[in-house]
């Protein structure tokens, strides 16, 4: 006996069934469901500003920066792109499940006036701590979990601080063992969550789209997935800001807004598994497993 | 100011301090260094009938069943498997942040006599549950999480069930709505851990190495990854049982046993992160970032 092998695709992973309130009855409602009906209010349009355009060989990765977390590390990265300071750098380093690291490989390049060594961002500014967007799922890291501005986040009630998290796809800044950075080395997750790396390195953002042009690059072979010697490194077309490029070569995305009905309702349908591909419903969602929709715009909306 | 690249390499992956009890003193003692100091008993050979050889143009992915949790599916694997039956099939899904699963496109191939159907092993056979060694870590998935005949699992002092769970690297068996499954799909879990199909579908074993050659494949562009018409599908050249290919082919793999010392100390030190880098210490570790280790024995060893 065959199986039907697309309808047995483990995990239905973009099917998420919900067999009450379905306007079709048997049919149970997906996430695809779910986008459909959400209204324009639903999405935001990321600011060009805060947009960066990563251009590799194999096409662009599209990230969103977080200047009110990471206001500091940020005016660098902007910096350094509009002295066009990555151009022609590479992606030196792919170690699986865990990151893959642009720089300059012979860390020869003169750094742009301007771009100074900044303290670590690696809690939010006190005013995000109202802003934060609670999960009711409980979390091994952090005392609470849910969004900030976006962006997957921890909050410690206690110390009233809110923190970005290490999902899959987020960007950050490596640094020394001194915690300074001029934000000239960037890395991107590629792996399961290295949560242990949240409040010790400065985030900066995340990845929009794109993120498998980083995914599905070859392994270092060298020591944290360095490249090698012999290895050819995957090099860095440009990084531009999306508003330092001609409107008409912009990527018109809109990203669900995580203070949305909708996205409260795709999140508590991952949360409980209800379609008949599941037979035991975990009833909870770790915070790097929930979906961040990403769309383009129809053209001319 | 220039960065040392490799010094700043965020996380500092392989590295895990400890400042105190290093007999060298100021230098942290790093997991290089605990595996340097591990012997013999510390480590175990998979048997060669139950590992599995991947076999793909990019080089192996090696497999370790795991015939105490799922038996029924192992052994439907094994007879596939010496049927020479995933041979020239493909993998036809990669995708990004979940799975890479191989079957037979086409649905052509006729099952070889004696591959029947079975019921699901989503949880172990209840001798398994005093096997189960336990973490003190919490988990958000399950009442208790730590490692069974070297397996990461879960279990449920409540229901004294055990059962494998979906971390980075494990390998699983594709299913359709029915629970049942003969063991012709198969898949790879090449993302943040997808653990909400924990106990929804059964697992059979994990990559001991070669992960990075199924995780760096092109992602699929259809739905859920699946390569579309014009993608060219990753050819499996074959799969074999170690102990069916000449001893002198085989990869004298060895295995960390995860209840030596060992194992312990270096879970301990992944968990408190004492080292220079790290401004502040988790204290805690998710099972599924717990590393595994995995060597090559020394000739003749």
């Amino acid at each position: 006996m065959r199986r039907r092998l697309h309808a047995c695709a483990i995990g239905a992973a973009i099917f998420i069934g919900l067999h009450a309130a379905s306007d079709t009855g048997a049919r149970p409602v997906t996430v695809s469901d779910l986008l459909s009906a959400t209204s324009a209010t639903d999405w935001r349009k990321p600011d060009p500003d805060n947009t960066l355009y990563l251009q590799l060989a194999g096409g662009r990765v599209i990230i969103e920066l977080a200047p009110l977390i990471a206001p500091r590390h940020v005016a660098n990265i902007k910096a350094l792109v509009r002295a066009h300071y990555f151009d022609g750098l590479a992606i030196l380093r792919v170690q699986d499940n865990y990151v893959v690291q642009w720089a300059d490989p012979d860390k020869h390049r003169p750094v742009p006036v301007g771009v100074r060594l900044v303290a670590p961002e690696l809690t939010a500014d006190p005013g995000a701590y109202a802003h934060f967007e609670p999960l009711p799922d409980h979390d091994l890291y952090a005392p609470q979990v849910g969004f900030i501005h976006g962006f997957p986040a921890g909050r410690d009630p206690h110390t009233r601080t809110t923190w970005l998290a290490h999902c899959y796809g987020m960007v950050g800044v490596g640094r020394d063992d001194a915690a300074e950075s001029d934000a000239t080395e960037m890395y991107a997750v590629i792996g399961h969550a290295p949560r242990q790396l949240d409040r010790n390195v400065t985030l900066v953002g995340r990845v929009l789209q794109g993120i498998e042009k980083l995914s599905s690059l070859p392994r270092g072979s060298g020591e944290m997935g360095f490249y090698g010697k012999f290895e050819p490194l995957a090099p860095i077309v440009a990084m531009r800001l999306a508003s330092d490029v001609p409107e008409a070569s912009r990527a018109p995305l809109e990203v669900l807004r995580t203070d949305s009905a909708a996205f409260q309702e795709i999140t508590d349908q991952r949360r409980n598994r209800r379609e008949d591909w599941f037979k035991y419903n975990p009833g909870r969602i770790d915070l790097c497993n929930i979906p961040l929709p990403v769309r383009t715009a129809a053209p001319g909306g």
